[in-house]
């Protein structure tokens, strides 16, 4: 195996994340999450785990379809508070040198010509360490918040993310030529105007006549992240993403998404591996198995049960409070098209009751949870990515920082005594640590923006 | 003299920002704003020398009304590029104990709901040292690329912006209650949900029905600052600001707008020294008088004319391409409204040419440059504080860092000696060291959105 496994950690800037409740235990930090200490802590330790990225979840708005209202959310601390994520990415860069701050930001609620300018002052201040989680977000109580009656249709979601992003393109690969900047004190010229562009954007969705505001970062584009398992945020992330964010609680599910987006990404004439692919899980790793499994006991009778059936009611859009515990999640309608519905209805070969799934999400999530010594778990680890044709994990935590600390301590040197995980860090951008290429390559669409010239003609014919 | 002076550095995440084509200078580092090193550096010195605080202007936009195009400010580096100031905070907030960072934001680029949390975050992750400066934006180029035709009426973006403070302030300030998060590991309860309310704002510009996203930070509104001199600028300044920021080229300009501000704050029911005012200056000082003056004019021999003439042509609206130097300022119909217009047409007493203003605005911009010995400098400053009545002033650089560290070498402790200069920071939040209290005090317009169940009330009625 010549492919390196990637862990991330997936985080959020909330208490608790996806282990709603969690925060009681006494070892648990992530309510700490606004002290910035908090994160560089965490960011150092990752870094000497060889973890390639944080994965910083995002929403705007809060999970309100539980009870239609939001005390359960409030009460158990279940994503909300939140704070804003991209201002994560200085601190944790300035503290660290290699790991990747991956920051989710929703083409629903900026503009993309002042977020073109975050996302280039994020790069430069990360030395080309940030990545952009593109969603187009799920929760209707944003929405209302910025004065829309709600989200609007999902499939027209992807459509103006679609247009958003390719803005977003022609202002960070278009708009500024390579070498534009000069910075020659002898002829005075600091950036040369013939090789900044108007970008001249007149779409649908945005009109952006002009040039970008900032010079080209390391990245230009950083590198893009996208979740989102539906068929439609499926072919958004085989077109666009460089990596895709999945989940689902069994293999077979798992390995459908990644062999769609690798067929995919082939069809829009990219090359399958060009995306990599993380999953979620959650590792509880220690000594021995038995020990393991009675940290996983302990960590579960912590979980908020009504913070749990607020985040599910959120990502699925069905009120929770309706069922009973030993209702089955076959016999109840949960609609279709958000990112859970998909990973709870793809290959679950389980018939469960909604106590059942509570209890799967209410430690990390929708995703599996791994629990073993390190050698059981490092032997999942390698069967899930054998067998679903997937890069790595997104690491979701039950208590922070102690769950990544365990994997650093048990399961990283495992992995690494099998030659499957990293012992050093490749140097660059996130890219070229992935990729081994510092921009997009030309077989990505943001490639075709770059002779700006060249598309405003073209579009204006 | 019981208070002491207060300064500020005036900084912008750009080049050169009010000294265009100075980056040309050797010992400038100004080019280096890309690097978090540079702003750290930078703090670390001004904390030794008791600044007050960072005041980092913004703008979204580019210069383009010089010769009908962007080309003079793009080639002199003139404020483009320019990256996102928030994302500076919390790095440098890190770095440091206690100097503020006052960020730009205008109310035109961002809805106030996602802005609410930036702010609440940033609050936290300085502990309670930003501050927002209120813009209403003056760059019809930034307004292009949102896809408006313009920014709109003066007047009226004053009146959106009283909007959008007032959501602001019912989410900070009245969303969350004192003692809202509860995090009691015991009941399970993180946020009580009775103490955390709907804002139902209905206005005139923004709808936004529901709660804020984070809880409360530090000083919960995060101290206001506001720049902007025109007769509506004035009075929104005296409503809302807890630190003004004026400039102009004469003390008896400066006296004026100040009498104005303090006059304006009593008339909304604050006191009139509940607005501290910051005045602009240039401050090139050395060992003696001579040293300084040559310092001064081997500074000057670097300012780039187009790009000085691309800012104020940006600042007051009128294209100086039309014009030759010999012309004189008083017979080019300048417009209004802009604050740069006021300044200049405040209190000048001299009658300018073109080419007198270029030599006024190319270093450091539209305020007063005090060239001297520490002994020279400090009586300057000493006579405009005592003339003008302000509190202190944001120090702009000719060349960054050099020009803040004279001033710290040189005149900070020649001001301290005169027993008018703070020879340490006092404890808490940035309000707190300025005012000696931590939330805006009650006699401000936001304290009345901290019962919004009342104010709910009375705004249904």
């Amino acid at each position: 195996m010549s492919k390196k496994i990637i862990f991330n950690a997936f985080e959020m800037n909330c208490v608790g994340h996806q282990s709603p409740g969690l925060w009681k235990h006494p070892r648990d930090r992530s309510w700490q999450y606004k002290d910035l200490n908090y994160w560089i802590e965490l960011a150092q330790k990752l870094e000497k785990g060889f973890f390639n990225a944080f994965f910083i979840a995002d929403v705007i708005g809060y999970y309100d379809i539980y009870n239609d209202n939001a005390r359960a959310a409030i009460k158990s601390g279940a994503q909300i508070p939140v704070n804003d994520p991209l201002q994560l990415a200085g601190p944790i860069a300035h503290a660290t040198k290699h790991i990747g701050i991956g920051v989710t930001a929703s083409t629903t609620f900026e503009h993309p010509y002042p977020f073109a300018r975050r996302l280039t002052s994020a790069d430069h201040y990360t030395n080309g360490r940030i990545a952009w989680n593109i969603v187009t977000s799920y929760l209707d109580s944003g929405a209302h918040n910025i004065g829309l009656p709600d989200l609007g249709d999902h499939d027209e979601r992807y459509e103006i993310a679609d247009e958003y992003v390719r803005v977003i393109y022609k202002l960070l690969e278009g708009s500024w030529e390579e070498g534009a900047v000069e910075r020659n004190v002898e002829t005075g010229v600091f950036t040369n105007p013939d090789k900044v562009h108007d970008i001249g954007h007149k779409g649908k969705y945005y009109t952006v006549p002009g040039i970008h505001l900032g010079e080209p970062s390391p990245q230009r584009t950083p590198m893009l992240f996208q979740a989102g398992v539906s068929p439609r945020g499926q072919r958004f992330a085989a077109q666009h993403a460089e990596a895709a964010f999945i989940s689902g609680p069994e293999k077979s599910g798992l390995r459908d998404i990644v062999a769609g987006i690798r067929k995919h990404a082939k069809e829009y004439g990219r090359d399958s591996y060009d995306v990599v692919v993380f999953a979620l899980a959650t590792i509880i790793v220690d000594e021995t198995d038995e020990k393991a499994q009675v940290k996983y006991e302990e960590y579960s009778k912590y979980v908020d049960r009504d913070g749990a059936l607020a985040l599910l009611s959120g990502w699925t859009g069905v009120d929770f409070a309706k069922f009973k515990p030993t209702d089955r999640t076959n016999t109840i309608n949960l609609g279709a098209g958000s990112t859970f519905v998909d990973a709870l209805t793809h290959g679950v070969e389980r018939d469960w009751t909604v106590e059942d799934v509570i209890r799967w999400v209410g430690i990390g999530g929708p995703g599996p949870v791994f629990v073993g010594s390190a050698k059981t778990v490092a032997d999942t680890v390698q069967k899930w990515i054998q067998d679903t044709d997937i890069d790595g994990f997104n690491i979701a935590y039950a208590v922070s920082h102690e769950t990544w600390e365990d994997v650093i301590k048990y399961l990283v040197p495992e992995l690494q005594k099998r030659g499957v995980y990293p012992t050093s860090y490749k140097d660059g951008t996130l890219r070229e640590k992935i990729f081994g290429y510092r921009y997009l390559p030309d077989n990505h669409p943001a490639a075709s923006y770059r002779d700006i010239e060249k598309v405003k003609k073209e579009e204006a014919e």
